[in-house]
């Protein structure tokens, strides 16, 4: 018999099928039991008159008749005459998939990873995560953004600072691309509006729950800007549209959590970081350390004065200092000690930092030289400088913080498949 | 004055506009000045009924009139009253990029990148680019994969041979993810469907047209096979689909190279390797040699087989030897020395290798000793296999390779914006 898919069986009401997946629950009652089935399309429940010898987690073969069924979800069930397992499990699980929560600790759900993650709860994280990904595709594509895709070996390091991992390169040296940076910057010489999802390296020893060595970035650079307020708008527009796909398309996995997610506001609010740290001092007495721009606890108070002030779950604080921002970042031309950097935050957590960018020759060159930065090794970045760069900036959004926080996870590990922290490189 | 774009000028006729964007062309016709210009929606020409001093590469805003020009290929032109140049050329471009043609050898081509990169006929391969990956992810959706995205930086390498990067990661040795093969089968056992569009890294010393260090693999895994012919028909649905939406979105493109795409037949012609071997010998009197699977000019006869006989562009070998394919590759049940792997060709070039994959635990176990590779490192791949992996398979697709061949462009490096190389690290 040809398998009929799961979300295809109401059209075979009354008729006998076969369905093929994976058993996510058995329960027997007297002599009934029970088969919760889980395909690529969907989940029915089947029902047998009989003791079936099938483990939870096994890949099974079902042969049975269509029914209605109005008290289950899907509205169908399927009486099941014949199970065949296709797959068996030989090793018992290392704890119960089928029990409403996992509950295990960060450590043992990361190492058990492999089983953890067919857990329909952390299955909902991902299913979340691939509709962030098609929005960020499409959204990106109605706003006329090109795709690009740029190198993660670089002969040498981009932006600075040695969080870089090093790569041995046949008998050269190299790093892991930190971001696209100047490669996206270069590609607006040529589409103007270019963007970008990649994998991002840093070797920053944190142990933190908002960091990780490897993660997804959602990079955009685009020209011809006023000023970066232009980048600001468009990256306001772009979380507005992925956010009314995550609520359209993501609806049965936000339910799993009880999540309402958060209304992205026409315009989110905008405050410079000087006057946010004021801001914070007077209405929650908290001072930000001097050596920070902003620390963890301002951002998360950021986020609190936001909620309160505006009701909105985000925030752009704007006009980060000079000395705190990598060198092609646009300086402020009322104040040389702010730039026009910004970072957007979401319920307290920095999700994306942008800019507007250097784009005149000279003026890179001068901001290199007062940040004591040589431009060995950078000069193909430079060069282009030479060659009519419109005024520019972008934004790189980070795709698993951003789940991480409308689900509100402890960790951003939960949100990324097989993360990667200082200890973690299996699985 | 708001900018205009310029696709939608037709609906300013007559009226006063403001264009922003960059020049592709300057011509001088007595006194009278034309200069083409090209923002991120489209090109317009601009005439100004004076001798403008502005150079072929700067960044310009254009204030005019538009008027209906039937002779211009969109229809208007814009009668021009002011130019401001944005952003100036300060050094002579080392090319002429306003000629049809850029006729540079591959090294200048690749050298100067960052200004190459700015020509039409280059453009336009990234703009097929761009297209393809949008078809990939849209198609990959429409057949209900779910996209993942898998760490690069693997705790041990994959799938044995030499051919790895290797990272320095903290105080552990890491490897470059050569693909996302363990990954996306684990995830076999989660969504049963997952594609992935990531980097792949290969450290081969190799300097061929066709090879280079890191690039972007399209990937794609599916569970409940009946055989390795399930895997082949979805690529082959996926291939003619992606191939549909290169023709229609990219028909400016395509034309710039006088291309028509290839047809993808509804059933792509499928041959046993040793069936093909034979085939070449007698038809074409090339002997492949015997320490290969096939050969470059084996595969290329192979392509020009599929021509003559079929009249196709494309052709599936299947059944590639066991000691050529990786140990999760299902062995015949027919024929041990054969398996169910198959290479997908494109005007005789490989451009995508799958195969039905090992899913039973103790024959993964048994087909590594018999290739003497040793699990170390490999557990947390391996132990998935005690916990009911569905029948699946899958298929790793090279996207530049399909656009270098869709063009017909020498080198696979031509279809990359910045690519790897043995000795290119940038830029």
């Amino acid at each position: 018999m040809k398998r009929t898919l799961i979300n295809q069986l109401h059209l075979q009401e009354g008729k006998a099928v076969l369905i093929q997946g994976r058993i996510l629950n058995v329960r027997s009652l007297g002599n009934i039991t029970f088969l919760v089935v889980q395909d690529y399309t969907g989940i029915i429940q089947a029902v047998f008159e009989k003791n079936i010898e099938v483990k939870m987690g096994e890949a099974v073969a079902i042969e049975g008749l269509v029914k209605k069924e109005p008290r289950a979800k899907g509205g169908y069930e399927i009486q099941g005459e014949k199970v065949e397992v296709v797959s068996p499990i030989i090793e018992d699980l290392p704890f119960d998939l089928a029990r409403n929560e996992l509950n295990l600790n960060i450590n043992t759900l990361l190492d058990q990873r492999v089983l953890s993650l067919r857990h329909p709860k952390v299955q909902a994280i991902f299913k979340l995560y691939d509709i962030l990904l098609k929005g960020y595709e499409t959204v990106m594509r109605e706003e006329r953004f090109t795709e690009i895709k740029t190198p993660k070996i670089l002969g040498s390091a981009t932006e600075g600072g040695a969080n870089f991992f090093k790569v041995k390169y046949f008998e050269q040296e190299a790093t892991l691309a930190q971001s696209p940076q100047f490669y996206k910057q270069i590609m607006v010489g040529v589409f103007e509006r270019v963007f970008e999802i990649g994998s991002a390296f840093r070797a920053e020893p944190h142990f933190t729950t908002r960091h990780v060595n490897e993660y997804i970035s959602l990079d955009a650079e685009m020209g011809f800007i006023q000023d970066f307020q232009d980048v600001i708008k468009i990256l306001n527009k772009i979380m507005k549209k992925m956010f009314a796909l995550l609520e359209k398309e993501g609806q049965p996995y936000l339910e799993m959590y009880k999540i309402k997610i958060s209304a992205v506001p026409e315009e989110i609010p905008c405050v410079k970081l000087s006057e946010i740290k004021e801001i914070i001092k007077k209405e929650y007495g908290y001072t930000i350390p001097e050596e920070t721009d902003i620390d963890p606890k301002g951002e998360s108070l950021a986020g609190k004065y936001a909620k309160e002030k505006f009701n909105s779950d985000f925030i752009f604080i704007t006009h980060y200092p000079w000395s705190q921002r990598p060198f092609y970042t646009m300086p402020s031309s009322e104040n040389p000690e702010e730039t026009y950097g910004f970072d957007l935050l979401f319920k307290g957590l920095e999700i994306a930092t942008g800019s507007q960018r250097i784009h005149i020759y000279k003026q890179l060159m001068e901001n290199m030289r007062k940040k004591k930065i040589k431009p060995t090794g950078m000069e193909f970045y430079l060069d282009v400088f030479k060659f009519a760069m419109p005024p520019h900036g972008g934004w790189a959004l980070g795709s698993e913080r951003i789940i991480q926080q409308v689900l509100g996870l402890g960790s951003v590990k939960e949100a990324i498949l097989f993360p990667r922290d200082v200890k973690r490189l299996k699985p």
